[in-house]
């Protein structure tokens, strides 16, 4: 199905570029103002850069600033390195405040102190409430932009209140704030529960009390489960007196989930979720070459053991067609195990409370597998190499890797997160390391033992 | 950060698994009392099947459904099977249509008719719209509680309206829908709109016209999309020919989402995103062992391209040591031009019409970094064997290996999808392929004609 919905923005990429190629500017220009900010940024990441400057160029300038939020850091660090001070101050006009701390961040330090000065007093101090909690946490993804409502008054006069604010209420509120005098926060009350409720109600009357206000310094992961969890569309932040802070709504906590899988997809390659597609070629290959380098020193281990064999190797040639061979079913079977442990830990659903039935499980699935194909594997190169004490080996060292890979696969994330390195990063490469370096040393062992 | 996060669940994960192995079912209740659904369904998730099974029993019955709908498919299905009919039909009573949709389609077809009987005449005919639907669209993923209004009413009598319908409002509702007589789709009216303008206001004046309603066959990753671009929480769903259907809220959005990230991660080692960390060990089996299978039918092809110059290494020993170096070098870079092309494709940023500019880059780059890490292994290998020979073989083949890898790990993703197979599943093996069968065959090709 997801065929169709590629479609849809292939032929409108095709059309850009088509436009684009063609020089046709007003049409270009058309198209884009037919489109919403977010579309464009995502228009923008999927052209390389020569004709990113041309779109960003036609892009009409009171979208700037969400599109710059909206894109991935190196294009942004692309786009804002060709706007002056002044069409930067300009972008980050109408820009929520937990976009703008976002942008902020990024932009050269006399730019930054410049857009301090431009805001009036009350955005400006919000603004630096926003900045002084890292990013990844609640604080650094709150907004402030909360509405909020005394617990005393009725929701008649709620509602006269709402109108009085007209435009100044935030499209996306789905709630209002409860808070006391000082502050403090006490529930919420639901837009759809102030439309429902008799006009004399009081607040205090109407409001719910169930939702636990988010913590400013809770990280971002744990916001995204907990809105996962409850199904919730917003939330309060407060500090740890209780004072509400401000509000995180559910379209920041998607870019949350959406990074989080990024990011374990893209790590396992060594790459970065904000890995741009079009990212300059050196910048890049400086990135990647460090990749390949760790990789190297792995390949070298392995290729090191391979080397004290090197003996046995030129007695027996059938050895060294078929050693690949234990070290990739290896290296299959324990990036499943390694796959399902560290998705199980990045959902909070592997701790070291449930490793050990994981890793009974593993390893009666990896045995069970082992026995299976290392008969295959037997029969094959058995007849292969006629020789049934090489289909013995190969069977056997198969065996041993395979019930290595289980046990790497599944204590390995484990012990990385234990010890603060990041298993999505650094799981993969370890494991391939155990399981290659398991079976030349198994297969080319056993031969050496018994063979030669 | 996350580990903070992941404490929070752990201990209570932990805490769980202490009380269940003390027997202190008492305990065990309080706690999953104070836990919502969806918690409980997380939890769940993370215990071995045995532990799965007393927790299930000692859950409010009054959540069975929701948990049910909560859970991954082969959770499910454990958890369905050790209920009977009359527990099936309890669980089902206060669920969401979308939900009930969900868990129908898993259920004995015996107990889906009683389902079907038990609901009311317009329950009944608004479940068989959803299941029309296949799963994947919007359709599918709809709810039918979309709270319906017209244009040429005001604001105060909707207000009236919504008094009147009181809980029946869902909590989740944050705009109405306006239709004409015919139900046909004509807008939205925000609840932050009702509550700010003037109740003598109609419908018509209040009322947005820039929501363009989503087709019920859309597929759900479009779906997902379009929310994240309009920061939507909620979005109407219509037919054919306009009229509405119903509507889909953020909440599901975010799970299309957090699978589609899980898709492609899990995808990568030949897993389901629905696989189950604790499944039973046979299923889970039989699910690797095919994976396994493929895997050795394109290690066998790499060990057979190696076996053509058996002759070679038995005279240069030197080769079989070396060449998984060259091997594991393609696989790697290939697989990072590879993750790069698979999330261009998934975000519908990677296309025909930008494959080359991608293609291009990939080369610069597979290029820029062969010559580095050509240099750096040929210095080792010649030192290591003493053979300026083998340094130039190693490192020619290495860049021949990188270049294939940048090729294949561009093009082939695109490839896949043209012809209908899915590159997260696909690409990696065959990729590796490519970069073993080329890294062994350029490697031991070159050495066959220069040095023997």
């Amino acid at each position: 199905m997801s065929s169709q919905a590629e479609n849809v923005e292939d032929s409108r990429l095709a059309r850009l570029q088509e436009i684009l190629a063609s020089g046709a500017v007003r049409e270009a220009t058309r198209l884009l103002r037919s489109l919403a900010p977010a579309e464009i940024a995502h228009l923008i990441e999927a052209l390389p850069p020569a004709e990113r400057e041309i779109v960003w160029n036609l892009v009409d300038e009171e979208h700037d600033g969400e599109i710059l939020v909206l894109v991935t850091e190196e294009v942004r660090a692309q786009l804002i390195r060709h706007m002056d001070a002044e069409e930067l101050l300009a972008a980050t006009e109408n820009l929520d405040l937990d976009d703008l701390a976002d942008l902020v961040q990024q932009m050269p330090s006399a730019i930054t102190a410049q857009v301090m000065d431009a805001l009036d007093d009350q955005r400006r101090h919000r603004l630096q409430a926003v900045l002084s909690y890292p990013e990844d946490t609640a604080g650094g993804l709150m907004n402030t932009d909360a509405v909020t409502v005394r617990p005393e008054v009725t929701l008649d006069v709620v509602l006269r209140y709402l109108r009085r604010l007209g435009d100044a209420v935030p499209t996306s509120t789905d709630k209002l704030f409860v808070v006391n005098r000082d502050d403090n926060y006490l529930g919420i009350l639901r837009l759809s529960q102030l439309v429902t409720r008799d006009p004399e109600d009081t607040v205090a009357e109407a409001m719910s009390l169930a939702m636990q206000p988010i913590h400013a310094d809770m990280p971002t992961t744990e916001v995204a489960r907990r809105f996962e969890a409850h199904d919730m569309l917003s939330a309060p932040v407060v500090d740890a007196d209780g004072r509400l802070l401000g509000r995180i709504t559910v379209d920041d906590v998607i870019d949350v989930i959406r990074e989080e899988g990024e990011h374990q997809f893209m790590g396992r390659a060594g790459l970065s979720e904000e890995e741009d597609m079009f990212a300059p070629v050196l910048a890049s290959t400086r990135r990647r070459a460090l990749w390949l380098g760790i990789n190297l020193a792995t390949a070298f281990l392995a290729s090191w053991v391979i080397g004290r064999f090197e003996e046995t190797l030129s007695q027996i040639v059938a050895l060294a067609v078929l050693m690949p061979i234990v070290a990739s079913m290896g290296g299959i079977a324990g990036s499943q195990t390694l796959t399902l442990a560290i998705r199980g830990i990045a959902l909070g659903q592997l701790s070291s409370s449930n490793a050990r039935a994981l890793l009974l499980k593993e390893l009666a699935v990896g045995t069970l597998n082992s026995l299976i194909w290392a008969v295959v594997v037997a029969l094959i190169a058995g007849v292969w190499f006629n020789s049934t004490q090489i289909a013995v080996l190969i069977a056997a060292a198969i065996t041993i890797n395979l019930v290595f890979a289980a046990i790497t696969g599944s204590l390995l994330p484990l012990l990385l997160e234990r010890v603060g390195i990041d298993p999505a990063l650094a799981g993969s490469v370890l494991l391939t390391t155990v399981t290659d370096v398991v079976g030349f040393l198994s297969f080319l062992g056993l031969a050496t033992l018994f063979l030669v």
